[in-house]
């Protein structure tokens, strides 16, 4: 076990805890890759909820950048954030929100993938006397939604949107089926799989005489391993920021890039079963069990030291609300180290996005190492 | 589909619905339950994290009541709660709090397992000059923490704590092992199992002249189905304050009694799937799978209609960060009903700690149906 860190001295476990220098340098790999395919990075901000983590995801500007709920394109918005895509599908009773996000001066875009949603989002831009721009969203691996792209639906939507009054801006797809396979030329596949969908409903709008200036694509795996953006105009990725054991376990990073991790105390142990007693329990880690599928189960979090270093096989086995119990991974030789009571231990998330949504801020760790923590604050809510 | 509920207009889905007659109902039961059994209830604020839901929890009054983390024991301390158990095991590090909040009038009550523990309480104890007042935890199924309530080590830890300048106030086991079986027998079972560990440890700590003034057990399962509580001064339980469908599927309740549900919106369909989207993903509905194991799979919750009622058979079958996927039932040979666009929904949840932590407000339909939605604040942390 290493030194004490007395910075964490003061912080009551568990705790959010941001590696800064990770998550910068996660940040410049994936805009390297994408704008050297020449196309343009529009980070999620669904995972991050936090201006100040925002700020240096878009290099200090405002934009562009894809949100999940209404309140983060409210919270966003609100900090300057001009250029903002609403990536889940439109609900009519939420239009009166976005125009007047819009009518502030933010530029927020939205999704549609039916008929019902295009003739609202019409007839919403002639009632309040503004068009408002959408994206549909197209299908392109069974995930969940979207239209399919080689079908008609596409310019049936857009011919709903502009013949009412409202704006096509273009076509959106996310290939979360690529998180069911792993490696990079699996994941390039999707990734290609992304572009042929979008490029084959952005040609269908084109001909039938519709604009569609935006061809959106992305996730984490495949923005990654993408190796041809022809015809795209934009990558959309979010998990990146921080990365988590799901992307180590997809081969999309290492270990070693894991940028976020929970701090946590020692409150006992039950020696004879070989367990630790944490502080942190599904509060804090989530209950997500990301890892399950792939080939190295994680439980609900790989162990580290204070200092952020692996623990060879050392996992949180099982949690309950504020408890969570650290073990050896089933079929490990390794016993449990001496963790004496009080000890403090951090855990790496299988899902960044799920981890970060149960704390409330984040205690940044600084580039400079000796410089104190920051605390950044994050929000919820829809 | 029930006529809109206009109280239901003005709030962005998702959103956490209270029934507070339910509630009310809930809470009700298991004070009459356990008082006629001769014990004092000690009703779990982790579940609620409310002091509006507390103040009815504790009919007005401040206390007994049990907490799950010192944020918890901050709060509802400055709300003049005067008698709190801190029921996770303390680490050193935490008991200059645990004086701060005991130094402001609150009777704050701390648990341990081991003798690093009842050193640091004695030694803070001493140090602070007040003797902080701790339970012994006693493992009485194997679940998780505490010492054997038949070994030597209850009254080892009681003359660490006496011997050393703290308070010894007596023993408390959780018989988590409960949530494995079924129905009131198997429960009633579990309770007996609780009350003879408790009983058998205060025995030895008694016979060797250490005090035991407080004999405390529960879960939710085992207070409903307890039939004898002789020797035990008081039980805690919490979800049963909302129950959930973990309660249901393990014959606690019915679904009847279920308080707590996510107002959600329909976004999109895949009709050829029989899917409907909606906008309640994990953020809204936690990532609890608890019914995976019992004899009726609620997937990530059982959909109800805006008022309440349940439609049989439908489900949500997945959930991402804001998607949430409702069909039927697996094996069901119910079409998936007419939900268009923009339709409320209600999900009940798997397990209402885990829903309720996502949320920051309950909207609670007042017992009074014609009666406006009061919102009461929740808050979470540590």
């Amino acid at each position: 076990m290493p030194t004490p860190d007395p910075r964490f001295d003061s912080l009551p476990t568990p705790a959010l805890i941001l590696d800064e220098a990770r998550m910068r340098r996660n940040i410049a790999r994936l805009e390297r890759h994408v704008t050297g395919l020449g196309a343009t990075l529009r980070p999620h901000l669904k995972t991050v909820k936090s201006v100040d983590v925002a700020r240096v995801l878009l290099a200090g500007g405002n934009g562009p950048a894809t949100v999940s709920t209404l309140a983060e394109a409210e919270v966003f918005a609100a900090a300057g954030m001009k250029d903002l895509a609403y990536a889940v599908g439109i609900a009519p009773q939420k239009l009166a929100r976005v125009a007047a996000i819009r009518a502030a001066g933010c530029d927020l875009v939205v999704v549609l993938d039916n008929p019902e949603a295009a003739r609202a989002v019409a007839a919403h831009s002639r009632a309040c006397g503004q068009s408002i721009p959408a994206l549909i969203e197209l299908d392109c691996d069974g995930h969940r939604s979207g239209v399919d792209p080689a079908g008609t639906e596409p310019v049936e939507l857009g011919r709903l949107l502009v013949d009412g009054g409202a704006e096509l801006r273009g076509v959106l797809t996310h290939a979360g089926g690529s998180y069911a396979v792993t490696g990079r030329e699996a994941h390039a596949a999707f990734a290609e799989r992304e572009r042929l969908a979008a490029v084959t409903a952005a040609t269908s709008l084109r001909t039938a005489g519709l604009p569609c200036p935006v061809v959106s694509i992305g996730s984490s795996p495949t923005a990654h391993a993408a190796r041809d953006l022809t015809g795209i105009t934009e990558v959309r990725a979010g998990v990146y920021v921080f990365f988590d054991l799901v992307q180590a376990g997809l081969g999309v990073c290492t270990l070693d890039d894991l940028a976020l991790s929970a701090l946590t105390s020692v409150i006992g142990h039950q020696r004879e079963k070989g367990w630790a007693i944490i502080d942190a329990g599904w509060t804090a880690l989530s209950q997500d069990r990301g890892t399950a599928q792939l080939s190295v189960d994680q439980g609900y979090g790989l162990v580290c030291d204070e200092a952020g270093r692996v623990l060879d096989d050392l996992i949180v086995v099982d949690v309950n609300q504020e408890h969570g119990i650290v073990a050896s991974r089933p079929g490990s030789d390794r016993a449990l180290p001496e963790l004496p009571l009080g000890t403090r231990l951090r855990i790496l998330p299988n899902h960044a996005c799920a981890m970060a949504a149960m704390f409330e801020r984040y205690h940044v760790v600084p580039v400079d190492e000796r410089a104190p923590l920051k605390v950044w604050p994050r929000f919820g809510g829809w």
